[in-house]
Parts: C-alpha cells; sequence; structure tokens
C-alpha cells in the first residue's frame, strides 16, 4: 500500500480544531486541486464560498442544527452546484438554455462531490482535519439567502477545516463483499455480511463511548429511515430551477 | 506543493489503455479506499458492480454511446447510489422505510461520487488511469436490466481503468476568482473571467488537435445546453423508487 492510499484510509472526521490558521494561500491550492477533479461533459458546476465573516458563520452554524465547529474551525467552505454560470455562457452566445432536467441537477451535484473529494484528500495531505456539513440543508433557503446564492445556485454541503485537536479511530466500513458485486447485483450475502458488520459496529461504539453507546450500523439506519427525510429539498430545489422535468 | 497535490493536479481523462492486467486484490485495495471516504450520516450508500463479462462489457460499451473503451479497458466498474441496502436494513428491524425523498436521492448519489473520487485518487497514485462514463445514463434503463439492478439502486456512473497508453496535457479549468467566492455569491466579475478563460480553452483545443478544433469553453456549454439533458432521468428514476418527492 502507498502512502497516497495510506492517507485516504486514514480517513476519519475531525470536529475539533486547534486555533492555527490557514493561509489564503494554502486554502487557494486546496480549491485548484479540487478543480482538477474530473468534471460531468466539463461543465466545472461547482462554485465555493469560502465564508469568514464571523456573524455569517454563526448563523450558518444554527442552520446546520447548532454545530458549534461550524462557526468555529478555522475555515469553513461551502461547495454550491452552479448553473448561474451555464446561464451566462448562454447569454454570451445569444443560445436558450435548457434548464430544471433531473440530469443537470445530478451532473451538477457530482461535480461538487468529486471536486470537494479532492479538496478533502489534499488538506488530509497537509495534515489537516475536515468535516463535511450536510446540515447546512436543514435550512437550506436561510443558507441560499445569507450567501446570496442565485437562481440556479444550490448549497450541496459546507466542510470545516483546520489542524485536528483530537484523533478519533477510523470507523468500520462495510464487508468488501457487500459494496463490490461480479457483473451483477446480487445481495444473497448481505443479510449475513450485515449482521456481522453490525457486531463490528457496536464494538466500535462500546470502546469509543466507554460503553454509553449501543449501537448497530442496520439499527442506526432503521431508525433515520423511519423519519421522513428533509422533505423541503424538492420545493426548495424546483423553486431555485431545478428538478422540475 | 506536496506529492499528494502534485498527484491531484496531474488528473487528466485516459481513454487508452495498455493490455497489462489489473489484478483483483489491487482492485480490491482501490475499492477499500473509495469506502473510506466520508459518507452521508453513515449511509454508506454505494455499491459498485465490477464488471469482467466480454458480452456485458460489449452491451455497457453500446449503452455508453458505442464508448470503445468500456469494452476494452483492463477494468470497468459501474458505481451505484443504493437504498435496497438500507431497506434490508429495516427489514432486519422490522422498520417500515419512508423511502423516495429527493433528500436520499442526492445523498446516495453524493456518496457514490465521494466514494469513486478516492478510488480514482487511489488508482492515479498507482500510475493507473481513468475515465469516468456518464454515458451510461443514456440507456441507463438497459444498464439496469444488464447488471440485474433491483429497485432503489441505480447506476450513477461507470469508469474505465488501466496503464495508460496515451499522455494527454491536463485540461485548463476556470480561473480561480470565478470558482471561489468571499462570504457571499458574487459574480460581477464571471463575464470577463470566462472571456479570458475561453482564450486559454480555444489554444488548448488548437495545439491539441492541430487546429481541427476550436471552441471555447462557453461556446461548448452553451451548444450542450440548448438541448434537452436525458430527459428520460426522471421517469426512470421515479420508476426505481427514487425522487417520487
Amino acid at each position: 500500500m502507498n502512502a497516497v492510499i495510506e492517507l485516504l484510509k486514514q480517513h476519519r472526521s475531525i470536529r475539533k480544531f486547534r486555533p492555527d490558521a490557514i493561509e489564503q494561500e494554502t486554502l487557494n491550492t486546496l480549491i485548484e486541486a479540487g478543480q482538477c477533479a474530473a468534471t460531468s461533459s466539463f461543465i466545472q458546476a461547482c462554485t465555493v464560498i469560502q465564508v469568514d465573516n464571523p456573524t455569517l458563520r454563526t448563523e450558518l452554524a444554527e442552520c446546520a442544527g447548532n454545530q458549534a465547529y461550524v462557526a468555529s474551525a478555522p475555515r469553513f467552505l461551502v461547495f454550491c452546484a452552479d448553473m448561474r454560470r451555464h446561464q451566462l455562457a448562454c447569454e454570451m452566445h445569444g443560445a436558450e438554455m435548457q434548464s430544471g432536467y433531473t440530469e443537470q441537477f445530478l451532473t451538477a451535484s457530482l461535480d461538487c462531490a468529486l471536486f470537494a473529494q479532492n479538496v478533502a484528500v489534499a488538506a488530509e495531505s497537509m495534515g489537516l482535519g475536515l468535516v463535511y456539513i450536510g446540515g447546512l440543508r436543514n435550512q437550506i433557503e436561510r443558507v441560499s439567502d445569507l450567501l446570496q446564492l442565485p437562481e440556479l445556485v444550490y448549497p450541496v454541503f459546507g466542510l470545516c477545516l483546520g489542524f485536528p485537536d483530537q484523533d478519533p479511530e477510523t470507523k468500520p466500513r462495510l464487508p468488501l463483499n457487500v459494496v463490490l458485486k461480479q457483473d451483477r447485483y446480487d445481495d444473497t450475502q448481505d443479510h449475513d455480511a450485515i449482521k456481522a458488520y453490525d457486531e463490528q459496529v457496536l464494538e466500535y461504539y462500546r470502546t469509543r463511548t466507554g460503553g454509553t453507546k449501543e449501537m448497530t450500523w442496520s439499527g442506526q439506519i432503521s431508525e433515520m429511515l423511519v423519519k421522513e427525510a428533509r422533505p423541503h429539498m424538492l420545493p426548495y430545489l424546483q423553486s431555485r430551477g431545478f428538478l422540475k422535468q
């Protein structure tokens, strides 16, 4: 296993940061590394808002369900799926843009994830730690207003960055034979494999919480999925010009 | 700039591969590196179908608009957003899963992209080259049938992998001030910055094609966006249990 793969395998979310600053030049390097990720049909649909303003940071932390590190992390980035730029390109050529397709929503969102994961890997290669903040979508309309996002731009997730002030264990992942299948989708072994994995996750939480958290993977997932999942997302996205067809 | 960031910055799509095999053990290492990426609320929604069967590969190449390297690349992977596994977890706990939310479609799709980008970075760190295959979505229903995907699983994109037998230049990206914004979305400089970038892209294609391809970024985007974008995606996804609300 080479050093890059070692690095990838050491990933865990960091939510506690040392106060040490991340220079703007360093941040620019991370963003440039993000831009080098593959982009669907060269659309380059990811725009990053770097949020430095402390008032904004406090409000975004609230939006994300009071995750204090959104306000306190040395850096906080919001990754936005951006088709406003495509509209501009169309205007430059007097072309009438066809928008609102599900496919476009998908490619723009995927572009953000590919971009962000490159930023994450680059950051970790410098010794930085990070946590993705999907919680911004709790109050996505308020986030959009705070960042003055125009139509055809939506915030996919945030990213806290800083030098780690904690050293949590990596979290065990599903067995390889559950996530990697040969030639076709065959899930006959999944039930038993997930049962075994559940034990591993139970042990992970036990060790990590000194026995106060008893949770399996399937238990956690099933508890989450009996509830509705951010039902405001579809009307919000449609109001911003996405997912209309 | 450290070696990891150098690696990320050297990315370009590879579509021509040496015949050298990629061992299964190596492939497993790549998938394990993929699994280590962040996952939204620990959903681990990415399943990879490794396609070795030559007949299947030929059919998938057709689905992707006759991209021959889908059939001929030493390895071909299909990344699927998978909520079937979550359904199984719910069944294991007698829980009634709430599905069809846009938010769930988004998080499952993003999980695949984060996972795949880790696979891509790990692969490139071993000297492998790759190209993402979004074209599978041209005939997404046929792809789903070929891979026997059940409800709540859909193919997000493919990935060709192999040792490069070509050495194309990296493609210039949008200027940093277009993709990185401070505290709010301000696009007042974008028009001029894109104009300047267009010249750079024009030059890139001129050099690369010996003058036969004359194309700017905004020109390319505007040509693409006057057309409809895979309008079958929404009905397809809904028929598979996604994007119903």
